[in-house]
């Protein structure tokens, strides 16, 4: 997906959340936000908004010297995520269809990266979110039928990670429906946001159901251009693709292979290129 | 009230949003998120916000040519208002505190800003603020009290205007309260947004009520130190300054006389810097 013109004032706004979390200094703040607008002439529309936000994220690096400003949030997040971990098993368990109720609880982790932004309180809206019968939550596209099929029929599938606590919702659909599948759990290579690292897969338990790799990337999305080796031969051959959140979707929508795209729709721009309605929760199958 | 880098992001969307009235044209709305992001390292945050959007304003009326976006937009707000009036007279006839509801409904008015900016539907949003009983609302800060005396003791109201329509709800207060006393309605000079100008105040029936002028100002706040020596003359002199909305009270909260700020809170930063809530209706003494 390439940029938008909305996504600038955005990204603008996430340039001083970062600066703020980095220093306490408005100097420094007001610095960062002057280099984040001098960017923005050079921009091409024809980037995606994660490349873009790539080169925010080292002007803030270079700025403040400081690689890893959502660490502790990361870590709450995942503590919390474990907490939660048994009663998403349950739920899967009660379900009258399991493999539904995982992949909405998997959609449903996606969440926790628009608390972070909103600064919302993350454990009531993961709650709400939990004690809702996800089967009524409105699927804006829902291609839950070809997954199913695709699923059933694979044997190796590569799934691409997004943020830290959520991975332990993707934990539950992977233990749950891959068992007997070769699973490669993608994660970002450097910290990009809040996005999930080795260190937060280890953490959440993915080393036990899934071979963690890191895709090479330092971006909050898969931008393939910067990806290992290694990932793309992955990214190539495994049977299923399946990407969590925004940031992929954005960074792989118009990727020359078939994936399916797992998220909730967090901004206006996204809900107009997927098709799908601000709110809605997505499974989407390209190609 | 000095502009805070919250700001600046809300500008660039704001810049945005008016391009896209001005032009379809994505390579002009491209340039003009250029020109506007060209001007933040310029920003003295030691200017107040109307003072920042009147340089953006600039730049769309250079890039486009259009002096007057919100025209269409203006006019149906005043119709709209206008045919809701004999419903806000009615209002406050049946109410048990007159002056408590015509205060409330002024406040009530400044809605119609909010409603705009965000493309809500203006309709259903006063529409529902009009079913409400106002004086369950939430107030924020509310000196009413004082507000009460020194209305009472006052020949002279100098009344600085804010968006079109809702002038038509400050027409109900100054009928209803001022009618022995000299009212003197201030509104901009030029386009700005969606601010009332001399031609709103005429057709919304103010010169029936006040004394119509402009602030010499082209900007969608009273920054002093663009305003005619008339309106200064009369800003020093009058026994009770009343002020709406926002883009007033960030140009004018360090003002160095009393003055009465009316508006609805529709920014964290105006929040944090009144002491009010997001969402809250404020009636504000200054000094």
């Amino acid at each position: 997906m390439r940029t938008y013109l909305d996504c600038i004032p955005c990204l603008i706004k996430g340039a001083l959340e970062q600066a703020r979390l980095a220093t306490d200094d408005e100097r420094v703040h007001k610095e960062i936000m002057n280099e984040v607008a001098a960017l923005v002439p050079q921009f091409s529309l024809g980037l995606t908004p994660p490349e873009m936000a790539r080169q925010v994220h080292q002007i803030i690096t270079r700025k403040t010297g400081s690689r890893d400003l959502f660490k502790s949030i990361k870590e709450r997040s995942n503590r919390w995520a474990m907490e939660l971990y048994p009663k998403l098993k349950e739920k899967v368990t009660r379900s009258t269809d399991h493999l539904l109720t995982a992949i909405e609880i998997a959609i449903a982790g996606n969440v926790i990266d628009y608390a972070i932004k909103n600064t919302l309180n993350i454990e009531a809206e993961i709650q709400k979110l939990f004690e809702e019968d996800f089967s009524q939550g409105r699927k804006g596209i829902f291609d839950y039928e070809h997954f199913k099929e695709d699923l059933a029929a694979a044997k190796t599938i590569l799934y691409l990670a997004d943020n830290a606590g959520e991975i332990v919702f993707d934990r539950v659909f992977i233990e749950e429906f891959c068992y007997n599948k070769k699973v490669i759990f993608a994660v970002r290579d450097k910290p990009s946001i809040n996005d999930a690292l080795m260190e937060d897969a280890v953490f959440c338990g993915l080393d036990k159901v899934a071979q963690v790799i890191s895709s090479g990337v330092d971006a909050p999305g898969t931008i393939l251009k910067y990806c290992s080796e290694e990932f793309l031969r992955i990214f190539k051959q495994a049977d299923l693709v399946m990407s969590k959140g925004q940031g992929n979707y954005e960074a792989l929508s118009e990727a020359e292979r078939r994936i399916y795209f797992l998220f909730k729709v967090k901004c206006p721009v996204i809900a107009r290129h997927s098709g799908a309605k601000l709110g809605d929760i997505v499974l989407k199958r390209s190609r």
